[in-house]
């Protein structure tokens, strides 16, 4: 866009990246109350604040060096906040146990997620490590992969069903990978990026059977487990699933899973705080973990702090248990009635298909393009979903990700957008999305 | 050590690491008003901050999405922050540009350092990268180069002149080098870490010659920049350096310069903030830089706020200077009394010598152990300096990291420790290493 002419717009609304606050959603209160006392414990003699918030603010100095917020912590991260958070994935699982010492606090979940990448990926050529990533998937992924000359298995999510995983389709990406490389990791990002499905309890168990069936290291990428949206729909930890199957699974299927303090109601990204917990890793292989976590010192303390009290949350017998159950019950019935938005408005439309946003907080519609659409962005030497997106924002200053971004099978097209602008906007958004998506069949029929 | 066993000591001295918060240092009041603000800008109603905490407080905030430090910024940072940060280093370096478009701020120096080693290794066999680091060394970059399979390539500082480099040094290292990788960069820490020496601007000239001349990319680990005591001694950057050098140097050289929050007065080791500059460096190299830090999202925000602080402090003219400087100050100056104190107390030690502390924050010095000592650790299956510090562990309840951690010559035995104790204690410290070292040489005698 050149610099100084007039748009017919008058704001951009970037509904391209899941990032809540930049969308206009409040932080919690008690959250930042914490953190503001831990980074100036002065506060903490201010009768402002809240008893349960100070409770935590000393409890979290005293576990750090010279109760500051400022000294290192153990590059696995801070003893008692690795506690909690055992507590509570074993909450979460029904008292399955979590060992505090399989617990890693991690730079955001990306960083966890590169970090056991590297640890697993070696060998040449034909011997190289092949990890199986969906399609469509979170770049991350790929970025990652590439960086360590790692071979991308790639296995398709079904659209027709609702962008469900089944293990036959499993099975022919691994048996077609196992010519050109050695696979040895499976990911699923489950509630799904970009695509916004919540897997059945059924699906989980199939994937784990494939993984056990073919020594799969199992990758869950578990940060939306509280985006749960849709009737019908509950979030089953990849772990909790593991333990129930019985002692054959969970004694000997790896895995490592996933959080981070980015999504769910809280969408605190810029703190960048995260966990990862390992089941089942060699110990040998675990100690080169902690060898390799530790050459960037520790992950940021601010962060440690947060992701203690998203595990951690008032109890219903402290003071701000009302509110802090208040906030965060409006912030996922808001994002509840997004999606269903989301998905109600986009299906209305001719030429836009819409799966139910289950999960997560992204739509990855499919959109049909006119064959002059497509003739004319490969004149331009753009694909054609980008030729699109950026039609739209040209026109209605609104930024999409194109769907070749995540990958998406040949000849289909699809764009990803959060369901993070406020619902009045959002509406704003999905009519402009309407009124652009006929004007462009026409302008190209 | 066996639990429950009683020690000769009522507690442990964590000497090992520079973790100034961790060892009682009390973090800049101002800073953290200003991180209170930003986590929970409700208090900027609160008339207990002084305004100009409110008014950074502000301008961070309004430069964040949605107002939060919870949004994720940019990839590169913040770009009013990376403004500040080159105002700051036009002002550190008399006047000469910085261009904010060349800063990128980052999760702590390590990170970055790590980043631009990955962006400059490759090639196979005896075309991989070579990379030159000093030797002592900090551990960072041995286990990152092994991490990249890069070459390491050792130059040694001259422990008879004060730690100092020469450039003859680094002309044999190269050419012994040549014959198994490729070179192409070399690390320089300047205030040097674990040797505490001030490089002298001729010799900083001469590194840049050489690294001109061999075509290397220079990477410049500033991070302790402002810990500079020794009278005589001034920090010069390397930046300054090479743009005094004139044209044929400044516009050709390619280098890159870290700073963090992590040392200097302010030792904010958990919050993960740092920036590096990047000159010279070709554009399309840069712009892979841009990409491979995306794909981590965002360095902390919470540290970036406090870079921010860091580079801007308060000014003259604003409420908060006054108590600001004397914090400032109070810290720099107990510092260089306990970098003089250090030195002059273990060169009374006969086996000890121990060359000036010019700056950064620790004191590398030599030890003389006995020939039994050396033949019992052989047997015991450890190096000798591992086997005198873990003694002192024992005996004392003092953590030193052995020399052999940070490379030697063959031969030599050192210690490195922190002086960041509070000066009473660390005053505990010397006398305790003094008796000790006594000792372990009549023991072992």
């Amino acid at each position: 866009m050149g610099k100084g002419v007039k748009k017919p717009f008058t704001e951009v609304i970037k509904a391209n990246i899941g990032d809540a606050h930049a969308m206009g959603q409040r932080p919690i209160t008690f959250f930042r109350q914490v953190l503001a006392l831990c980074s100036y414990p002065e506060l903490l003699e201010d009768n402002k604040f809240p008893e349960d918030a100070k409770k935590r603010a000393r409890r979290i100095l005293d576990a750090c060096g010279g109760h500051s917020i400022g000294a290192y912590s153990a590059s696995q991260g801070i003893e008692c906040i690795r506690q909690d958070v055992a507590c509570y994935i074993e909450r979460r699982d029904g008292g399955i146990p979590s060992n505090p010492d399989n617990i890693y606090l991690s730079t955001g979940a990306s960083d966890a997620i590169v970090t056991i990448l590297k640890l697993l990926v070696c060998g040449e050529g034909r011997d190289r490590t092949g990890v199986m990533i969906s399609i469509p998937q979170y770049p991350l992924y790929s970025a990652a992969l590439a960086d360590l000359g790692a071979v991308q298995i790639s296995y398709y999510l079904d659209e027709d069903n609702c962008w469900s995983l089944n293990s036959a389709e499993l099975g022919r990406a691994l048996n077609e990978a196992k010519q050109r490389c050695k696979p040895r990791v499976l990911c699923i990002i489950n509630p799904g990026n970009p695509t916004g499905q919540v897997q059945s309890r059924q699906c989980i168990e199939d994937v784990i059977r494939f993984a056990k069936e073919e020594h799969l290291f199992l990758m869950a990428d578990e940060v939306y487990q509280d985006n749960v949206y849709a009737e019908g729909c509950k979030f089953h930890s990849f772990k909790k699933v593991l333990f129930e199957m019985g002692p054959e699974y969970s004694s000997t299927v790896e895995m490592a899973s996933f959080h981070s303090t980015s999504k769910c109601y809280m969408g605190e990204c810029g703190f960048r705080g995260g966990y990862m917990e390992v089941i089942n890793m060699d110990p040998e292989v675990k100690a080169q973990l902690t060898k390799l976590v530790s050459v960037r010192l520790c992950p940021p303390v601010p962060g440690q702090a947060l992701l203690d009290l998203v595990v951690n949350p008032p109890q219903p017998n402290e003071p701000s248990y009302t509110s802090f159950m208040k906030e965060r019950t409006a912030v996922l019935a808001a994002l509840a009635e997004k999606a269903r938005l989301t998905e109600e408005i986009f299906n209305t439309v001719p030429g836009i298909t819409c799966n139910p946003v289950q999960g997560a907080m992204y739509t990855f519609p499919r959109i049909t393009l006119p064959q002059k659409a497509i003739d004319k962005a490969k004149a331009d030497g753009v694909v054609p979903d980008m030729f699109y997106c950026m039609k739209l924002l040209e026109e209605e200053g609104i930024c999409l990700v194109p769907g070749s971004g995540f990958g998406q099978r040949e000849g289909t097209f699809h764009f990803r957008m959060t369901i993070l602008p406020p619902t009045e906007k959002l509406k704003v958004v999905l009519q402009k999305i309407r009124d652009f998506h006929s004007r462009f069949t026409s302008e190209f029929s």
